[in-house]
């Protein structure tokens, strides 16, 4: 059959696996627009996965990259029993595929999207890049509903986000600690912090070394968005559980498939539960990317075969939330010479 | 702390861990309601969990059991800053939580619902139990979007919800067989499937036994409801993914938080990844059931401290969707002296 014959001839081009069941996806994502950045936005595949389909595709005449990507006649006909995605037609429309609802929380958000007017731009060096604020809402109105924010100890490893600065509005949890690198955000958030009255604690934090003791077994809930690398997985998961109550707790992180192939999700929970934690909820797609404007200056950009910048966002997480069961561990070792942003499946670096 | 002394009291009454965020949990829904299922819907806890807790409470006198279960004044005062659950409030109206809409089926939802009227009654001694149509429909919407139905082989191991029909109904795809123990229920699919020309593939079988040779790595899609037990788990999920295509596929499956602790999805979890599977979503309380008639039968209704059968949907169950990585393993032993049913977690059987 051609997709195991297709399977075979990529293999070697890339060094994480994969099946016949990512290509179908791709193709059914080019049945479904013509548009670099939709494509691998709707087919839910590592963007150099992406990447590399579609120029084997052209390669055999299956597919046409002029300025747009298109199946040839023989692509269309050999590929038509596949059919297209649905997913951009019945996503909810209320909630965004989000499962709740934000409503209550109108008048904070656009609070918070004032507030954030002056924030400081993405930047490339530590991989940064920002969901929108009704995403940000979603995820506290979800943890909310978890029972994992009223009167709690809240721990934010990176904020990029400004998910502490969007907490502190609610004013649900009982205090808010961020641990960040970046010395703008620390002074954004701090200033915010004063002038609102917020009470967040921020601390400067390089994550490849461990929490300091002082951190550990502390938090009942923690907030994060590690880059999509086993490393970063450990600094960013791993310290967050690290940093939970011994009597235990919860963890919500966000997970692309944009840069993270089914295998690297696979590395991922089965370290979630070697730390003994458990997988409550995945929800797809639940959080939206604000296009962060680097977009010239990463591998996703080289690897594109068409040189224009995404005009839509086209960057999203999933939403997972994970609790810890009794006797849990976290990871809170050194990581000496390890590359926390960049592995073969990262592009946006 | 309080929880901490109640977590030590009742540790030793149940033969499974849990938390003090579990406990939160089943307090944070007595701030909620006062009707003991929606107290069991709510927390999110294996009902067995929650009775202990209640008759704990009440022995402390922070509770008081009567024609309805409420906190004292000294529980209220106690409690009060765990808040209440804001889900009910919150969750999407449109979609129920369900991330998807399914409008463009409501023409094919008012003909199943009106096909599914004789459809044989739950039975206690198979765990039967059916979820509602708009949640069945939910699913077919979710899994198209997925590209796991067009022109598909599917698998249904266990069919009391009656998925084939509806799918039957779809055209979508290719074929549909069903694996069901039930006569009943495989004269009711088999009738209806030749009544409206839904061409569906029924054969009589219990799970306990292995799937035979004709059946394995022939499809690209099971969907399936196994009871919580571990020995479920293989005999429903271990078989579905042996029947998978080699070159991968893509499975179903619901998960209560009512009859399994989180101590057991993490059993769950584990054994997934042991097969070369992955988790890609998990949708909180996707499928709701009708309440199924012999509540007065089964060791929940012996566990209420209240006598009362619920008067609205209780019991939900969140939906799994999983896929296969390269070289993948189901499991297809038999299951000798195992039952599939029960376990001390268990209470609808």
């Amino acid at each position: 059959m051609l997709l195991d014959e297709l399977l075979k001839e990529l293999e070697f081009k890339l060094d994480f696996p994969f099946t016949t069941k990512s290509l179908e996806r791709i193709i059914i994502a080019l049945n479904t627009t013509n548009d670099f950045w939709e494509i691998v936005d709707y087919s839910d595949e590592p963007l150099p996965l992406v990447a590399e389909v579609l120029k084997l595709l052209e390669k055999k005449e299956l597919l046409k990259i002029s300025s747009n990507i298109k199946l040839t006649k023989k692509g269309k006909n050999t590929f038509a029993a596949l059919g297209s995605f649905s997913w951009k037609n019945i996503k909810c429309q209320t909630c965004q595929g989000r499962t709740i609802s934000i409503r209550h929380y109108k008048k904070l958000l656009d609070k918070f999207a004032d507030i954030q007017k002056d924030r400081p731009s993405p930047k490339i060096e530590y991989d940064q890049g920002y969901i929108t604020p009704e995403s940000l809402f979603a995820k506290i109105a979800f943890a909310d509903a978890k029972g994992d924010l009223r009167n709690k100890n809240i721990l934010i490893l990176g904020d990029d986000d400004l998910l502490s600065i969007a907490l502190g509005l609610t004013k649900l949890p009982f205090n808010i600690t961020v641990l960040e690198i970046d010395s703008r955000l620390i002074d954004f958030i701090s200033t915010t912090s004063a002038k609102y009255n917020l009470s967040i604690e921020v601390h400067q934090k390089d994550l490849s070394e461990p929490l300091q003791k002082e951190l550990l077994n502390r938090f009942d809930t923690f907030f994060t968005d590690p880059s999509e690398t086993i490393a970063a997985f450990n600094a960013f998961i791993g310290r967050g559980v690290s940093s939970l109550k011994k009597n235990g707790g919860s963890g919500y992180f966000g997970l692309t498939h944009r840069e993270a192939s089914l295998y690297k999700w696979s590395k991922l929970q089965h370290f979630i539960l070697e730390m003994n934690a458990v997988i409550t909820d995945i929800i797809y797609n639940f959080q939206d990317y604000v296009n962060w404007g680097y977009e010239k200056d990463m591998r996703a950009f080289q690897l594109s075969p068409i040189k224009t910048i995404p005009q839509n966002n086209w960057y999203r997480s999933c939403l997972y939330r994970i609790e810890t069961l009794p006797r849990f561990k976290g990871f809170n070792l050194p990581l000496l010479n390890h590359d926390l942003f960049n592995d073969s499946e990262s592009s946006t670096t």
